[in-house]
């Protein structure tokens, strides 16, 4: 869902005098893909990519559900590990503190609503599903020693939401170690313009973002993970 | 399953000899329980508390169950939290590198085998079920925010094995902030001496080890968390 | 440094739609205080204070340091714990994949670069002093532990820089079980928008953001932690 | 210092029993060096190193510390990365609930109790020092996300204590993705048989231990790491 037309040309304008400070200053550098990735799935399950919940999220079936499907398709090709991640608890004890600020209470284990969307659905025993219960896929899981393990060096970051689990994943990877690419066309949120900001603060500090075709081709590009 | 008496009496010389320099240098000292308690069964799966599996633990049936029955009934009656943890997995890579030392391939998540044990099931919606994939309960986790957010300042830990997860979870509690009470008859292993060591360890520098009924008392002393 | 009245009119437009759209999904609750604060002052060195740095940030002098200088004779009329962060790093090694993005080179551990800034010096021997490798204050830190130890459930943040180490920082804690209050006047940026949506999602979804006045009254209001 | 000729053959007919039982059930694996080591030399500050501390333990002369320096030299030789650790606080909060258990007032950052020892100096600007808070390498510090931005995949540890800091470090890295091998003559304890049980257990389950001058042949047959 796109932003208004005056939004538009606001954020252009403070977007263009932003990245100009910070290439200035030495950021706004580009880390590109490194030896070995692995894709990133992020909360792409029921309560944010179906209609009707409050976690539901823009664009999901015309943009974000087809683009991760051809980068699926495009890893499974080479052998590249997919990880994909939901938020679900199994008490109101397990949520910890966040019930303070946010309405966790209808994502239950072993409910429709956290299950990873039927039409990108993992593969069972081949794929990794992270049942997680902060935003970033990082805090509070075991994902850093299992890529670390796996020898993967580079995150190809999709899911939801932008102003949430995304950017939270993204900040962290790169402490943990780790490159993150975030695919363009395959990050959503509920609110258009906090996708915009918190794309251009990663992609500035933290990340490449970069458009699907560019990252479907990389994963073209690769000779397969056959031995992993 | 007990230790043999010449090495029962090679153990005990070497703990009073030790305990003495400890003590002498400043650690052995008691931390006591604090105001706010929650249980915590680690690992007491099928894999672990039945027969017939390669992670079997010694002294099941007659001992650590029904000590954990009696821990759980006077944990309920006050509403003081019970976690239980399992270790499982759902994918080769989720492993990560474990399986370099040890084998996990019997673990898998929706198998009997990392099911807790059906004679101290947790109470669905109430209790709290931790997957993890590393010994300690508290690495690769969300256990310490959730015992933060909980107002929680103390475990009562239970469960096996007692060279593997307890001893790893204790360890870390300490520096999460935490204090821990290691229930004696209420831990298990496969290799007897790992039992007396390990407890001898953590006794000294990490936590306090106490009998049940000692445990059992402090339980009942207590007023009633209706309030959490 | 305000941005320019088009920009904040765009903005404002924006924060408007999306605050509601929040509020009616059931985010956009206030946490409030808890029992038992502690200060955090966020990387408040010379690098991020002092002008001529890559790392200067705007409101320093004027706005930032003297709020800070505030905040912490109100903490310390109360004995409630003041903590700092800076960022410094010994090695190249030591900075690990942050160069891939960022410039870390300026930030060495034991020069004028790192140091709080003498005008908020922490008191030795009494405040807390973590140097940290990482966005966030308790990423790759033993913050979350030592809060926990003593019974801190609520952090009041300050210092720079919102789109970067003050956004990472609360993110984190929410999940480690802590509330945050970011205290809006006290918290700064290189680049003016970024101040203002990442306040903004914050509010929404992490933490309350207040005036310095609301908070130096509510530090007012306690009783003194003399205890601790 | 060894263990008396009784408590040795106590803890031999213990060792080789249980070690039998590990190998049948699939333990007692070799997991080998990976591609890539760094030495990680584990709290060989003078509080440990020297005598007269609380927390001083034995062998250093004759033993560990000549040991270390051949393994540091082999690595330099290399250009293998070379990392320390030092535990040490800035005041009373920083220790967090450490002092419920263990005595830690003497250990302040910026005494000569809690710097490396001058025989084993880190090499300023290219080696690389944590100062940690917990007993474990790993927790509360960013050691896994350098090790991984480095494409570091095996820890050569040494150092002190055994049943302590070395214990809990080699625990954490298998989960964060790591192997390590720990070098039989440069660690130590206060407390003998403590050695003894604690190499028993790691070896079993989480590490292989190896004597110095197996690591030495493996770290001069290596290539130089002049690329890192």
């Amino acid at each position: 869902m796109a932003v208004d037309k005056d939004v538009r040309a606001a954020l252009d304008t403070i977007f263009a005098a932003d990245s100009d400070l910070y290439q200035k200053r030495g950021w706004n550098q580009r880390s590109g893909f490194g030896e070995r990735p692995a894709i990133l799935n992020i909360d792409l399950a029921n309560a944010w990519t179906r209609p009707g919940s409050r976690f539901s999220c823009d664009d999901m079936d015309a943009q974000i559900i087809p683009g991760v499907q051809r980068l699926n398709q495009a890893a499974r090709a080479k052998r590249v590990p997919i990880i994909y991640t939901s938020t679900a608890f199994c008490s109101r004890f397990d949520m910890g503190a966040f019930p303070l600020k946010t309405p966790f209470e209808d994502l239950l284990i072993g409910t429709p609503a956290t299950e990873i969307d039927s039409r990108i659905a993992p593969e069972d025993g081949v794929d990794t599903v992270i049942i997680k219960k902060r935003p970033s896929a990082f805090a509070g899981t075991h994902l850093a020693g299992i890529l670390r393990a796996g020898r993967i060096d580079t995150l190809i970051c999709t899911g939801v939401t932008m102003a949430g689990c995304v950017r939270h994943t993204v900040e962290d990877a790169l402490g943990e170690g780790f490159r993150s690419v975030v695919v363009k066309e395959c990050v959503g949120d509920r609110v258009p313009a906090a996708i915009e900001w918190n794309l251009f603060d990663l992609d500035m500090k933290y990340c490449d973002v970069e458009p699907l075709e560019y990252v479907l081709n990389y994963l073209d590009s690769l000779e397969s993970f056959a031995n992993l």
